[in-house]
């Protein structure tokens, strides 16, 4: 009974695994957080490269049959290095998102917001670019995002004026779609969409990335028979902070989850 | 010619080295910053124990005759369990700062701030307790400070904010005295003192622990006779970043940075 493998820097990508058991609830997953080397947002491709490589041999361990890279700086950073090393197919979140914002988008101006790496990387640009020659990506890294919501701190006066001053190129540009960029923005909707108008929409990857996997799965054949999914949770460190912020994350709190060395 | 190892989880440390470069001119340093893995002060005791070991194994090989743990995190979590497992001296940032505090307080309520790692530890709390029984400890994590400071966030009216939030305990409690226990925070004096009122002393361990780590190498006969150390600063991730960082917490920029793999 194989699994699916997701994999992300810590919890973030747990807004990912909660789409795919949404859309997928029959399929056995297997999540790793990589919490003892969280935030991959501020180092450098060679190192999250380095470590989502890691990550994806102890996945493989665990008799996956497919891997998401529920990290947006791991899948603009790595994976165009390293999707094609492997045999299972690896599917990232930028591709998705990208596709959806360029059906979303009425007026070709599409914003994209995300972690340092994710936005110096331009790969969001590039693969929107590829879908649409014609249309202007404005991008925007917005650092402080990240711990907020780690902290807890998803509305009030602060958060709101670091959002303003983040997302202001956006509205400068008068965009009509914006991807968030990150696993942990989604938290942030209502302060974004406060700070973007009601009229611009927030794409948020993680239902199409589902609907991707999905798709590949069934053209595979590989869609498990069974019944009732089974979800393991691993994490590199700190399994009871990763439990309680799943409540956030989630919306359920996870039981069971195991600290293991992934290196 | 022997050096002076540092080690911290990134560039906070270099509040430190340069206290130490400022009263021990003629030693060499070797400092080490393991970029790929800040930050320590989210993450558990057993994960930082395990790369402080690593960390000081990494100095060891640079022929070093005195460590200093330029981390409060590391200091509180790791320093009491690995101290006694190596041959050199190995110097944290908690017990200067407590001392330094004690000798300041009038009125014996001192406050101390710092990451969740170090407040959770309570090292400070007892360190000043074993000095002086009768002060009273009022002690508050500042989670959101690194990033601030990363980002250069040090004044206006957001970090303002948040520094009024996480030091309110600190006032309500009538400390003469606080404790900056994290490298990063000396950097947002100014808006602590503003918050804290003109009377509070803000206690910065810099000094301190380079005035201990040249008393140990006098008693022990290990100061360098020889005129103007040479310092390397080697990281795990990121060298220009380090670099460019190096400018606020130094003072100075600092060249040939190098990156490594400590593990």
């Amino acid at each position: 009974m194989s699994a699916i493998g997701v994999f992300d820097s810590g919890v973030g990508g747990l807004t990912v695994a909660r789409e795919i058991i949404r859309q997928l609830p029959d399929e056995n997953i297997v999540y790793f957080g990589d919490t003892a080397r969280v935030p991959y947002g501020i180092k450098s491709p060679q190192t999250v490269i380095r470590f989502s490589i890691e990550n994806i041999l102890f996945l493989l361990k665990h008799d996956v049959k497919l891997i998401c890279v529920a990290c947006n700086t791991a899948s603009s950073l790595a994976l165009p290095v390293i999707r094609n090393n492997f045999r299972v197919p690896i599917i990232g979140v930028i591709t998705p998102g990208a596709k959806e914002a360029v059906y979303a988008s009425q007026n070709k101006r599409i914003g994209v917001i995300g972690t340092k790496g994710t936005i110096k990387s331009r790969t969001y640009e590039r693969e929107i670019k590829q879908l649409d020659p014609k249309v202007k990506v404005t991008a925007a890294a917005c650092p402080l995002f990240v711990p907020f919501v780690e902290e807890g701190w998803l509305s009030g006066e602060v958060v709101l004026s670091v959002a303003r001053k983040y997302l202001k190129p956006l509205r400068q540009a008068g965009v009509d779609t914006v991807i968030l960029g990150c696993t942990h923005y989604p938290l942030l909707k209502p302060v974004i969409q406060e700070v973007l108008g009601k009229g611009v929409i927030l794409i948020d990857s993680a239902k199409q990335v589902a609907f991707e996997i999905k798709k590949i799965l069934a053209s595979e054949d590989l869609l498990n028979r069974g019944k009732g999914g089974r979800h393991k949770f691993y994490v590199s460190d700190n399994p009871e902070w990763f439990s309680s912020l799943a409540q956030r994350f989630m919306g359920k709190k996870l039981m069971n989850v195991r600290k293991v060395d992934n290196v």
